[in-house]
């Protein structure tokens, strides 16, 4: 064959990482600064992702200033005020007690933009979304080498992306993508914190997976 | 600390997983079947994927049926015609000679679609398009695992958004993410393809990480 077999004990890791990841708010992150090595490593992870047509649309903006985490913590509150509305009753309340991001508690935060080109790009063509996937692939791979390296990250997407963009100077090429907070944890949860405090449960294989088309099985109650 | 804390070898697999990963062309695949439980394992490795507000936004569809892939060639043939058009010269010529799909030759292909909900989402309140990112992070880690199980896997993207809802009996509910082609195969390229091929060259880290904004440094081009 000639290429680099994996081996059971290999895969075995490789699952582990993944159901082992979380996703982590400002309530378990601790003050231990996280090492430029081991940061450079996550982002290296991040630069091995797929990319259409091998563009590698991702630029990653790495945020330590305070006065930069306190802008975006400020749109974070003024999207999170009006998300709240968007729950009723017993929900908004639970929603109200949740903590949801860890902006000014991690010390390392990433801001996540796609760079869009003038030129055509190969793979591109039919669907142009296909480029911001790219980058959700290199965050992806962050949020597994981040576990792997013990290391916490949280997805932050209550945020307004034209005042993300405006508040770190993005061209009207970049568009803001998603916003991480890294850093080492006092823990790991065992289960998805949503899952955890009874917000969302998981879903059934059968509710996922389909044979050949949507209509070959009965379980689409939206059809 | 009482969570798993993985070590220097669990670290350097990932990342050699990450890095050997390819995106595989049917000029690769091999006629041997998957066997049922190695798909189960790159199934599973999608299901463990991060949703926004523990959504699980994500719906597979395993297609096996011969008739239903030569629709899906079809729609591939039509866009790709109009796709090289947007090449000029030497780069249409190189660009028609590529083999950009393995469709017909890969023994498994999975869709994917992201499903939209009509209750508000926790974290995708504000940006709406952070659940169609959730199901791709389904992919990479599907991507990852069909690797380290040595499949490979290819994402098709030359493909009628529309067309591929209509062929696969969506609901307007159900948005058409990716396509992907899935089977053993005679071997793993070292390099991306398309670097290999000389039609993208890989990027500089200082291209592609600032430091608290855009203009912190030089290197945007297009601000």
């Amino acid at each position: 064959m000639g290429h680099r077999e994996f081996e059971h004990h290999e895969q075995r890791i490789l699952e582990e990482i993944m159901r082992l990841r979380r996703d982590v708010r400002g309530n378990r992150f601790l003050n231990t600064p996280l090492e430029e090595q081991v940061l450079d490593q996550i982002l290296h992870a991040g630069l091995l992702a797929p990319s259409v047509g091998f563009s590698q649309p991702w630029r990653i903006i790495d945020i330590r200033n305070r006065e930069t985490k306190q802008g975006v913590a400020k749109i974070f509150a003024e999207e999170n005020t009006e998300a709240a509305k968007q729950f009723e009753d017993q929900r908004r309340q639970q929603y109200q007690q949740l903590k949801l991001e860890g902006i000014l508690e991690a010390p390392v935060n990433l801001a996540v933009f796609y760079q869009h080109s003038d030129e055509a790009i190969l793979g591109q063509t039919s669907m142009p979304v296909v480029g911001e996937y790219s980058t959700v692939c290199a965050i992806q791979n962050m949020w597994l080498m981040a576990r792997a390296l013990n290391v916490g990250m949280g997805w932050v997407s209550i945020l307004d992306r034209k005042k993300m963009e405006a508040l770190l100077g993005a061209s009207r090429h970049q568009k803001f993508v998603a916003y991480l907070c890294l850093g080492y944890v006092d823990k790991f949860y065992d289960q998805p914190e949503l899952e955890m405090r009874g917000w969302e449960q998981r879903k059934r294989i059968e509710e996922l997976i389909f044979r050949d088309s949507f209509s070959s099985q009965g379980s689409d109650t939206c059809t």
